[in-house]
């Protein structure tokens, strides 16, 4: 079996983690498997590095900030290898050069283009363990590009495509995807087998396991993804196109704190108006989310949607720039919310989970402020305070924890 | 004009010193000159990688440590580059893989064989600032592969030798060669000019102010080495093929007090006794300096020669597994002796040199152990404690602080 594994910072933030990583790949290269390591940069040295850059200077050009990033990378995939080789074990670092991991031009938000295979296969074929820079990638003018955070997952899950890997195994600091946070949610259950779309919906809303970037291209691409623990030998959860049937009708509870909700009041209720927002946001990169427009009223009507709070201070600025052509007489928002929904594959044939959820909630005294929905997850804006009991609400009316 | 310029890792060791670099560069970059900088790693960095690496594995294979050691210089490059856009000034950092700089295969040690210019010519003609990772290249294998203590001097070299540059500075902590180490020496005197050959016997002798492997580089492609300091805007020392005809009989003083003498007694005075020895420590390459041979008595004589003391050690180790094969009967050592020595062209043509060094010694009481000599350089061995003693003597006897 070709087996891609990715470590994060934390895995890899000491000499005794990296030697723990170091077994944990042994052990698998042992079994006769061909192994391919992906490591993000040590512990907190990515936000070293980016604070050593500000102190020289606070608007320092994207590409060499991607070639000052690139090195914590290449620090931690040398030192796996001589970890390995400690081990007497045959291993070998390579960086985004030396494997040609090829991605667009944009530094600090590349995208993988094309991945070459041949140096990897060489020195798998001379059964030695390859230890791959996560995170970096080399653009069209020959120069490094990082991927964003969450690059390495992607990383691995690039790897695993390209290689054809049998699965793409992705470490974590929890033991796979749970039915909702464990650390709210005390009777959290773990899921063995979810499939892309729900595990996208889940990454999407909230739940932090798995950057919703490196489900997609596993989702794209077909590769086998498996979430689980560096610190237990625990199976983890499998992500994959098609999945036991099991009787859930919802497969998992997720929340995300990081909202605000904002309203622009007394927009002029006339075709266009709230295209030309939404538009307006968009062309900036500003991703809206939850959309509620009130009736109108004296030819007036409030239009309010939910934003990242990372967003919230862009898009203000953006309304306030733009308020007289948007016809938007005052802006309002509120950051003490929070987004809570549920995500299954099993709610598109049948009806009801959005009343059984509601019903939760009101049982909680739980009041909803606004709704979304998609084919496989709903989600409801709420106070932020209530989120926990929200949650515990949920996942008990679901009886998840069964 | 276009100008190589090297600054070392003490001149990059922090913010303060890094805009000092820059502000150095951009002054030249103002006057129309194509600007091209090498630079080490910053401050202690390689020394802390190196012992980070020995944490991990104390044996580890080279090529790793070459990859690890590499990712100092990418600090520093995109640091710098980050330091002169903050003054505005266009800048790009680049590394071995981005400039193409080709080498010998062998890891820690490697050797230029060809460097690629298109980049940095491309760079140059955008009319920027082209800030290069010294001390690293990439073999024949696609992997970093590094020159070697003093290679960011080489790097410096071997880019302006490759670009044809008008000049190549190395930016030091003393503002020049001096004619003889001026913390010894009260009243040395800088250097204006100076010639390959001579530096190259100051290097060998002791002088620690350039890597002979440079300057050897230098000499083989006429490129105009430029001695000076990093901290101050005095002129330096030049180094070139030929220099203005001066009434010096020598340029300068060097010593080197890492040396051990060695001597094995009691050897069979039959031919190629002396040959065997010498072969068998350079097939080791351990590099012997100065040779004395005891006239032959009773059958056998005394064979004394000179090595570094980082030698010392595994000479001594050579010479008791191979006791018998070279009829040694006994091999005596003495770390307390250091080699002084007088470099100029002038001597060529001058004989009375080496008697008015002697009686310069003799003058101050100083024994000579040893001799050995070029065609333009004398070496003695002496005590080590007298050799301040003996500099300052020798520099008076010739007159070089005038």
């Amino acid at each position: 079996m070709l087996i891609v594994k990715k470590f994060g910072g934390s895995s890899v933030a000491n000499r005794e983690r990296i030697f723990n990583v170091a077994r944990r790949c042994i052990e698998d290269y042992k079994k006769g498997n061909d192994i391919v390591v992906v490591l993000s940069a040590m512990g907190d040295t990515t936000d070293e590095l980016l604070e050593l850059a500000r102190s020289i200077n606070p608007n320092a050009p994207k590409r060499e900030l991607d070639m000052l990033l690139t090195t914590g990378e290449q620090v931690s995939v040398s030192l796996m290898a001589m970890a390995m080789h400690e081990m007497d074990i045959p291993a070998i670092s390579l960086n985004a050069f030396q494997v040609r991991m090829h991605s667009t031009a944009r530094y600090g938000n590349a995208r993988f283009k094309r991945i070459d295979t041949d140096r990897i296969f060489h020195e798998l074929e001379e059964r030695k363990i390859v230890i791959v820079t996560g995170f970096q990638a080399v653009n069209k003018y020959d120069d490094y590009a990082t991927l964003g955070r969450g690059g390495s997952d992607t990383t691995a899950v690039a790897l695993a495509a390209a290689l054809h890997a049998d699965k793409c195994e992705i470490y974590t600091d929890v033991d796979g995807v749970y039915t909702a946070d464990p650390r709210i949610v005390k009777n959290a259950r773990k899921i063995d087998e979810i499939m892309y779309d729900e595990m996208l919906e889940l990454a999407t809303s909230g739940a932090k396991v798995l950057h919703n970037r490196s489900v997609e291209m596993a989702k794209k691409y077909g590769v086998e993804l498996v979430v689980r623990s560096s610190l237990t030998s625990e199976e983890g959860t499998v992500v994959k196109e098609v999945v036991k049937m099991e009787k859930m009708l919802i497969t998992g509870v997720a929340a995300d704190r990081n909202t605000a909700r904002i309203s622009a009041m007394g927009v002029a209720d006339k075709p266009g108006i709230a295209f030309k927002i939404f538009n307006t946001l968009a062309k900036r990169n500003i991703n809206v989310d939850i959309i509620l427009q009130s009736v109108g009223r004296d030819g007036t009507k409030d239009i309010s949607f939910t934003v990242s709070e990372d967003d919230l201070k862009e898009t203000l600025q953006i309304l306030e720039e733009k308020k007289e052509a948007l016809t938007i007489k005052e802006v309002t928002y509120n950051t003490n919310v929070s987004k809570v929904s549920i995500v299954g594959a099993g709610m598109l044939s049948n009806p009801g989970v959005a009343a059984k959820m509601f019903e939760s909630l009101f049982n909680s005294n739980i009041n909803i402020n606004m709704i979304s929905t998609s084919e496989i997850r709903i989600t409801v804006l709420i106070d932020e305070k209530d989120t926990d009991k929200a949650m515990v609400a949920i996942h008990d009316g679901f009886g998840l924890n069964d």
